[in-house]
């Protein structure tokens, strides 16, 4: 039995496929039979040409044309006579073996392209050089590189960690689950899990060294453990969970055109989070009554340079036409920390997020920042949209921010440009400072959105991302929760209204105390709009504030706050 | 007229003496007659060996020998032939200039120290290597290289920034202020300013620019601006600024054995925050009534390896001895973010202020921390002696780090070693978290000392040190002041005292607002204990209350907080 953190809800019993790189360490040897040792590495080439052929039709019928491009690329390096020639080359001259003949020569060449500093493509192809080579030193080792791409039958993925790359291979009809030995709720691999709709468990510890390839396991993604090598009666058992899971499931999809009202009639707003315009399918499939978050950063992220007022105005356009009239809220450019853009040179930082970002430098570089804002006000006539202002600190920054989105208004109503009358412009509330003097800021913002995953990493001093503090990452620690009511106090104060977009909005154990609090618009991954839908149903306000009250004034520790809710039978 | 950041006050007439590399960069050539190149070279050794034998004659007369070593160390280089030798060889051989050969061979030469990985000491030898090459290759290149060590007339130093080994060389005999292109008033060369009593201006952006060697420069560091090729009435204007600012001083001094209280009588606590127990001298002169602040790294920076328990006992009890009876405040070891040990390896961290420090580490090397908890008990039986805590963010913290205290402490007393029955174990407020729960925290804390250079930078979500974010480091903001009230209020209502330990407590704009929010001890640079003391005797208690509600309940801003304080007839 293995413990650890329960990423995505539901339970899937299925072979382990250990996505773990292979030891590709060897020996340098120096061989007599050239022609042997030439044969040997044609041998490899045309094995890694073979698979990589399976693995390229695979993820173009799984996966799309786009994402199989890189295979592709691949098989082009495989049939390079002037990389294989060298490398059969020095096979002959320096009499040494394949493996290191490979490696040497695939490093020359990586170093050329690396250098390669004014042609990004170039660059990139060293990543590919490196991939291929990986693949035909596995096969002249005989050792077995997984590939994701090929899987063709369940499997739950047993991995140290799952990268982008990773996941963008997986096959949702294979993969029914996955366990990894990092990361935490917050992690790339948990909200991939849940966007992708797949019981998952992450940070066990010791995953890939407890599990065997091809071992039975199931992962229970609800309660946070996997267990290796069941018995019979154990599968009955969780199949019964899974069963009991998927009924409820079932039961949640009910409540798509649903209003989300607690036990006695409340009504609160349910939104997704979204990063491109295309999510908003997703987002109305799972009964999205908003948008509380549309990162606009993909705009700038997929590109190679900064990104035309046009391409912006059509990406907000979609977004809010696709929303049908229901709120979009868009967040203006959150680059710098640990989002880069190659086109945009940033300094180097000692600690990046305390640094220079977001709205720190769209108030430096005006250009980029009313570029965008006239993007944002031309699509406010296609739909309801909202802007929102990341890491204000001050209320000197909100305003100077506001002073610019008030004169490109004023230019496009004096140009005769279409513009809605109704765009509401609030702010994050991300910073601590912030949500001190969130009674004067909400004078001039109309909204707030609470960033929590920023909130708490500040208001703890704790990069969320770093192992040996994550364990300050405390959503329910009674100061967190202080300075959420704070924030939501003030809103009201002043008539305006508080969301929430970071993950603690749509998380089991923070919901009742979120609504106890007054909290108005909650915005999650969409998968987990129907789930919270269900359990609001259940929640008395009068009583959410009580157990909130007594959370916030009474509890010392995250400890006692989460055995505060659990006391609540839901 | 320059403006900048007013760092330490006091005012300055002198020539300027720019502290400023000047440009190196030279043509590779070849040449014809290598004799006359080597001869250069020649030259340029023995005006280096003139050179460096005065500086090192200097320092050992202003500075002492330790100081004076690194010079002896320089010389022993210039005097080496095989280095010499092979850069002349090399003139011969490949028939190229001086300028290049030095640059090769030196190159080599630092290599190689470089990567004696094994022996940290040859390893800093590369670092000699690399200044003397710089002393013969300006030599050669016709320019001259700042010497501050020769310094032997009055001077204003004009530099881009200063380090700590450029202070080290400085002789306050003649260097009378000092003005920098960078910085804050908590850099280093400000906070150095302040301990040497050198009146100084940083942050002015371009003194390098607008000033040249040998011209007239007025420093005023009490309104933050320098004057350059000032008139005969503007001297005189100055002139009678500095004896204003030296009658002050006088009357300060007056005050050494002064209680610090309030116009009304209320007695306050004004403390200094010293580095090393030798600095108690310093405490005493300057008239403090305790050390609110002793941070303890010293003894693990100046070390090669952990200190033993005997050898943090020994500075601990010199320290609380040197204080005849007053209180001394020990901070635990706040190692981890800008602060490494070669001997104890972190991790690299994306964001090392948001990573593994100070308490963090304690809490997990409890050996490293257990020893030096002893080390304090034992220490607590020859003076007032207390403890505290940096880093802490929750209530489990504290009390883990409270119950490994508690454990050593009852070891101790078994075992019949003599502690004292009353050492107070309070914690650092560094962390916006734990201001926001400081009503818990004080149910178990003896005290809170308010770390304001922290709290600030993770309030604000800004490294201080981080030029494009610094306009957040903003200690008058209301949000920072309502932190500083929670913290001090919720100590109270538990009968506990708040001191502040930061640079903060010894600002002149928030002294009047610290008095007002009731904060119980100031702790700060020794030199600015009377100023503060002066100050504190026209404040009256009730009337700075009123200032500091107006401040924390209407203000929206910093400025709106600093006109408030200035409009006061202090």
């Amino acid at each position: 039995m293995l413990k650890g953190i329960a990423a995505s809800d539901g339970v899937a019993v299925a072979k382990a496929y250990m996505l773990v790189q292979p030891d590709l360490t060897f020996q340098e040897k120096n061989i007599e039979d050239s022609a042997a040792e030439i044969a040997r590495l044609d041998q490899a080439v045309a094995d890694s040409k073979k698979e990589l052929q399976l693995i390229k039709e695979k993820a173009t019928a799984n996966l799309g044309e786009a994402e199989a491009a890189v295979f592709e690329a691949h098989l082009t390096i495989l049939a390079d006579p002037d990389f294989f020639g060298k490398i059969k080359n020095k096979i002959k001259d320096e009499k040494i073996n394949a493996e290191k003949a490979l490696q040497d020569v695939a490093a020359e060449f990586i170093s050329i392209f690396e250098n390669m500093t004014d042609n990004k493509y170039m660059q990139e192809r060293a990543g590919d050089i490196r991939d291929v080579c990986k693949r035909v030193l596995a096969h002249l080792l005989g050792v077995k590189l997984p590939n994701p791409a090929l899987i063709d039958e369940e499997v739950v993925i047993v991995a140290h960690d799952l990268t982008p790359s990773d996941t963008a291979q997986l096959d949702r009809k294979y993969v029914k689950g996955f366990i990894t030995d990092i990361g935490g709720r917050t992690s790339h691999s948990a909200i991939m899990s849940r966007t992708l709709e797949i019981p998952a468990v992450v940070g066990s510890q010791s995953a890939t060294q407890d599990i065997k390839e091809g071992q039975l396991v199931i992962i229970d993604g609800i309660g946070g453990e996997a267990l290796v090598d069941p018995s019979e009666s154990e599968i009955k058992q969780y199949h019964q969970k899974a069963a009991d899971f998927a009924k409820q499931k079932a039961e949640w999809k009910q409540l798509k055109s649903a209003a989300s009202v607690t036990a006695d009639g409340k009504k609160l707003i349910l939104g997704a989070n979204i990063g491109t315009p295309k999510d908003v399918v997703g987002a109305n499939d799972n009964g999205a009554e908003a948008v509380g978050l549309f990162r606009s950063e993909f705009l700038y992220m997929d590109s190679s340079e900064l990104p035309t007022e046009d391409e912006q105005f059509e990406a907000y356009k979609q977004a809010v036409e696709g929303m049908n009239g229901k709120q979009v809220v868009i967040r203006t450019m959150d680059i710098g920390g640990d989002k880069e853009l190659p086109y945009l040179p940033l300094p180097d930082e000692m600690n990046p997020f305390l640094g220079y970002r977001a709205i720190r430098i769209s108030l430096k570089r005006q250009d980029i920042f009313r570029t965008q804002l006239r993007a944002l006000l031309r699509a406010s006539h296609y739909g309801k949209l909202a802007i929102m202002f990341p890491m204000i600190a001050t209320v000197k920054e909100f305003k100077a921010a506001k002073a610019v989105y008030e004169e490109e208004r004023t230019k496009l109503i004096k140009a005769g440009v279409p513009v809605a009358d109704d765009v509401e412009v609030g702010m994050m509330m991300e910073i601590p400072a912030a949500a001190m003097i969130a009674d004067k800021l909400a004078k001039y913002a109309d909204f707030f959105s609470i960033g929590t995953n920023d909130l708490i990493q500040y208001s703890m001093a704790a990069d969320r991302g770093n192992e040996r503090v994550s364990y300050l990452y405390q959503p329910y620690n009674p100061s967190i929760l202080r300075l959420i009511k704070n924030v939501i106090d003030a809103s009201h104060a002043e008539g305006k209204w508080t969301g929430m977009c970071g993950e603690m909005a749509g998380d089991q154990i923070a919901v009742p105390l979120l609504v106890g609090l007054g909290l108005d618009e909650f915005s999650m991954s969409a998968t987990s709009i129907l789930k919270t839908r269900s359990l609001m149903k259940k929640l008395n306000t009068a009583e959410m504030k009580q157990l909130a009250e007594k959370a916030v004034t009474e509890c010392e520790t995250t400890e006692e706050v989460v055995a505060l809710v659990k006391k609540l039978s839901l």
